[in-house]
């Protein structure tokens, strides 16, 4: 075997990522991230799964989520702190790395945090475009801050979504969101209730971000043949659907074991009956039972969808050369010899250049 | 409360580090960060202590070590790949982060393969502090690879140390560490075997690579009083000492559940009685019992001595004005509308600049 080539590692910052979604556009990034995760998801099981480590704080959570096959590992950092807003902050921040299994290089440092609202709307594609009946073309959007716009492009490119119906409990954000969509072909119309919103809805998307246990859809809500997009219940505490749409409905998940602690079925005993979403992309489970059937995917948010956006970025910045390398670890002429790094002249010069 | 100002990340690359190490001195590093790491030993019980994440695959191992006090969070990512020097790489690479615990928002990343090492023999300066006898001055190395240079100058700085009675199974290996030694004002005798070089030294420090279950020490070689810091029995499958080495010393260790899994302890029952260093270091726990008994520290890296060198590294990185600010996590006006970044115009310009 040849040596290879010494890596470097790729750095992809937060302008460079949003340029790169610019220049590739929004709708090829989400259909391109929707592509990665669909492929991904049907490999589910060459993957070394675990659950993602919290470390819980007063006014938040920090996390790392990993994930790996037998090539690419890969891992995101993650917090999650409600009150952020008031400092300026947003209230999710990310980055990741993906490595070189065979090796341990890490070969892509990349933001996250725009990465990841692009790569959750895309996960509700891929699910819906399983899961919804076809033909929908009215979405209720039930939240409208922050991950909503990506979630709403999502679904007009991906599922052919025509109309929103919009309601959140801050008028505000509805507002910024109609302004953010205008242009896109999508029509949007403002309701003051989630009842209101969700009236002759095919798709009802949650995506509220209270840490609580809210009832935002209640078993009267429901249609028939409805999909439930239901986003925003995803840690402890945190749900969204009142417990009997889920008892009425067919629930698919991302990956149970995470989903029963963080998802809405959270508020149902361990032994509800849900179904794995690789399971239906991979032909192994039907899917929808009949067009009359309430669906719901309960997503948390899973490594893999992560796993499957860095690769989409590295992919994206190798083709469009954007990013830079980085020196995080050190180049040895002998890596038996580490303490001779510190007997060269200092690269200081060369580093700042 | 007033909004702080926005955050950046500083960046530390393996250049700006060896620079720091540079400027600073080794033996400054070497001191400082065996003082965070003593300060941080002594507040063990404010810490948030997890066992590392750990994924393994066919040549190695990559693993994520998180670890929080009430203000501030830290992980490390590292690997270990025996084979890797095949190809031109070291064994292990690392790099870390420092994030702030109130907010989620990461403050420091820095390259960590060549802090691993320096924290690593700082930490065995500070545990041989605590336990090997006052007036110690002969040490021997067992095993002269890339770690033993950090080890012996940490010893003769931190220790009082003078004589080095070296060992390794590659005579090359002991020619490099004695060259890279010249100038230090250590004396090193290159010995034919372990049984020569520990002849008449106070403290044993075994820093080999081998993957396997070796009895580089038995007990025929302990001699009275004895201080052996064993620091390549790391990782399970990998110990260094013969059992009853163990059994006829002192055992101390820096967090028990990991040790247990991963240090020469995993040779013994689960209730074999060891002594964690913070409670030695706290008062809590006399030490070695007498000038003739055997001390061992059973030394495998634990997250908070990351920690420690992560904090020392951000404030000699301050100090110094070391390092560059990157933009890790998007700055936005609005924190509530993450997609108004894709509306503004390409920042690729300022990116490059």
């Amino acid at each position: 075997m040849a040596a290879p080539q010494h890596f470097s590692t790729r750095y992809l910052s937060a302008p460079d990522v949003i340029a790169l979604v610019q220049r590739k556009g929004v709708e090829p990034c989400l259909r391109g991230i929707a592509d990665y995760i669909h492929a991904d998801f049907l490999r589910w099981g060459a993957f070394d799964k675990s659950a993602r480590v919290a470390s819980h704080s007063r006014d938040g959570v920090i996390e790392l989520m990993p994930i790996a096959d037998d090539q690419t590992y890969a891992f995101k950092y993650v917090n999650g702190h409600p009150k952020n807003t008031r400092w300026g902050l947003p209230t999710v921040m990310a980055f990741g790395v993906l490595a070189d299994v065979a090796t341990g290089a890490p070969l892509l440092l990349s933001e996250l945090t725009l990465t990841t609202a692009l790569r959750t709307a895309a996960m509700s594609a891929v699910a819906a475009r399983a899961l919804a009946r076809p033909g929908s073309r009215t979405m209720a959007l039930i939240g409208n801050g922050a991950q909503s716009e990506f979630q709403a492009l999502a679904f007009h490119h991906l599922l052919g979504i025509t109309t929103l119906r919009l309601f959140d409990t801050d008028p505000a954000a509805t507002a910024k969101l109609q302004a953010n969509l205008q242009g896109t072909g999508l029509r949007t119309v403002a309701c003051s209730s989630t009842a209101e919103a969700v009236r002759g809805a095919d798709i009802v998307t949650t995506v509220t971000a209270d840490k609580t246990n809210a009832t935002i859809l209640t078993p009267d809500l429901l249609a028939p043949g409805m999909h439930i997009n239901a986003v925003g219940g995803d840690c402890p505490g945190k749900t969204e659907l009142h417990a009997d749409v889920l008892r009425q409905a067919q629930v698919f998940v991302e990956y149970a074991p995470q989903t029963r602690i963080e998802g809405d079925i959270q508020q149902l005993p361990p032994d509800f009956a849900v179904t794995e979403l690789w399971e239906v992309l991979a032909g192994q489970h039907g899917g929808r039972a009949s067009d009359t059937a309430a669906t719901v995917f309960d997503s948390v948010g899973f490594a893999l969808e992560d796993f499957s956006a860095l690769r989409f970025l590295r992919d994206a910045a190798a083709e469009l050369d954007m990013g830079q390398p980085i020196e995080l670890i050190p180049e040895l002429s002998d890596p038996k010899n580490l303490f001779g790094l510190l007997r060269t002249r200092s690269p200081l010069l060369c580093v700042v250049a």
